[in-house]
């Protein structure tokens, strides 16, 4: 069985699209809200969405479940107070959870979280709770950046954060650690922000001691880690340089990089550097990178190819593509047991 | 020879700290600023404090001459305004060119630019002139983030900064695009600050058509490219999407890598996917990282034992050690002719 661990609804009806820009408008010209029950969005137009894209890619690729959340770069956590945070919020995770019904074999939910510029995280527990007690998601996606590129919040480490953090470990989910769209001239988002929110993300990890104070915390850091492994001799001597102990020891007991990675020399080090028990397969599918690599001939985002094509062993790749999925999110392995899969 | 392209001057003698805290505080407290005078640095200390550390290590191994510049972190452009940071930036520059004026064979200098968040580029032009001109230095430091870690100058691509790319072709020297320390509790400096700056000038380059408007530029990007190589296929997929030029053509023809990437499979990956026309050889000793490698017993920086360890060519790595650097600084490439090297 291959979970894909990494997708997001990037095919979604086009009302939706309406009704955000709708908001957004509303949110600059401080008038009236759109009211959500205009939302048109029919099962078929969604099942149709789904089917001539992520499923077929599904299909052609030989994956079998994707761990399936909103748009990343339309979470937009810099728009609006925290009531247009969470509406949005919540129509977005509906979306998913219809989806995730429609196709209960091929998807699980994660859910956005109605996070705001400068609102505490405590205010996205109740959106966390109501989707995994209610609608059967398995993770979140948490935004270390709220801010649209500014980064004005405290790091990952500070207690600012703790009382989510809690919440998560009672509910027993893990969070994948995912900026939004960029709202800084100078990050791309797809290209600057992403990769540098991983980078950023790991480096307050190994400098601070969160999971001594959490040790049952779990984050999934995607695009196979922003820029970490590439460098890891350079983040072995800085935990060296810090007095942490080795990145290995600390980090990566709670730390789960993705195989967002779209050419097979970055897989190769990937899996030359980290611990393939840290490693979760993933594909971004269908997501930043959509094209075809005229060096291959192959979609950039079949990541499926790159690590079929790794000299490791049977039981290594079965990890990767299954066993860590169901490891890091206890709920999914729950279901699909419940399931008899 | 082996001319290593990024070092800063990090064991600098006592006073010159002593002094830079006296200038901070004096700008937070709006005091005196410390007179210039005061500052005390025999000819005897700055020679102590190479001989002990660059030049050792040079000796150890086995390199010949390093592009040298003030200590990248200490530049602090959001420091003061442009005097505070105009009178650091010509104090630190005229150490340089006392180290490079006692080692001639050893050092050749690279000047920091008196960059003051909310101050055009404009401004650094007459300490540019002063280096190159006066104290024949090669090249310059180029910081994308004065503000030191909130990103809010224009993109290097950014009509802003034109007249200052202007004046580095009309002088003939580069850049290396290298921030400074970071303000912003979310980056640590050497690991995240450094490497998200790296690859978000990438992208600005990748995204922009900077070197169509100025095809003589040349950028040097420091840390191995930051996270580009490691996600090379998600830039050639990127560059597609935004129906760009492949990178290769487009943005590879006026930017060159350092190989400041600290373990061997990293640098194993550099040379596998960007030309070696493209890479310049750098270690950034003694910087960012100094401790040993318990895995190998060597220090991370040691950069050479990587490069030596590459199963390519003698001539490919000729070019990296060497004429790579005098094709991007043809100031050095002279001046080393003029000495016979």
């Amino acid at each position: 069985m291959i979970i894909d661990c990494h997708g997001h609804y990037t095919t979604e009806p086009k009302d939706l699209h309406r009704f955000r820009k709708d908001q957004t408008e509303a949110v600059k010209n401080k008038s009236a809200l759109p009211p959500r029950a205009d939302l048109k969005m029919s099962d078929d137009e969604i099942r149709a969405s789904i089917e001539g894209a992520q499923l077929k890619f599904q299909r052609e690729r030989g994956t079998d479940l994707t761990i399936f959340s909103p748009r990343a770069s339309g979470m937009g956590h810099h728009i609006g107070d925290f009531a247009v945070s969470q509406e949005w919020t919540q129509i977005c995770n509906d979306l998913i959870h219809r989806v995730c019904a429609l196709f209960p074999k091929n998807f699980i939910g994660v859910c956005q979280l109605p996070q705001t510029q400068g609102e505490a995280p405590t205010s996205s527990i109740k959106e966390l709770e109501r989707c995994v007690k209610e609608l059967g998601f398995v993770g979140c996606n948490l935004n270390p950046d709220p801010s649209g590129g500014y980064f004005n919040a405290p790091p990952l480490t500070d207690k600012w954060w703790y009382p989510f953090y809690e919440k998560m470990i009672e509910l027993d989910v893990p969070a994948m650690i995912h900026v939004s769209a960029s709202d800084n001239a100078n990050f791309h988002a797809i290209g600057a922000h992403y990769i540098n929110a991983d980078t950023t993300a790991f480096m307050q990890l190994l400098a601070g001691d969160l999971f001594g104070d959490l040790p049952e915390l779990r984050f999934v850091i995607p695009h196979g880690g922003g820029a970490v492994p590439y460098h890891w001799g350079r983040y072995r001597g800085l935990a060296d340089m810090l007095g942490q102990p080795p990145p290995r020891e600390h980090v990566m007991r709670n730390v789960f990089f993705d195989t967002c990675v779209y050419h097979q020399p970055g897989i190769d080090l990937l899996f030359d550097v980290i611990d393939h028990d840290n490693l979760l397969f993933g594909s971004e599918m269908i997501g930043a990178v959509r094209g075809i690599d005229p060096e291959t001939g192959h979609y950039f985002d079949n990541t499926r190819r790159y690590v079929d094509a790794l000299d490791i062993s049977a039981w290594d790749k079965e990890k990767v593509f299954e066993h860590n999925a169901r490891r890091v999110y206890p709920r999914l392995d729950a279901i699909l047991k419940a399931r008899g899969r």
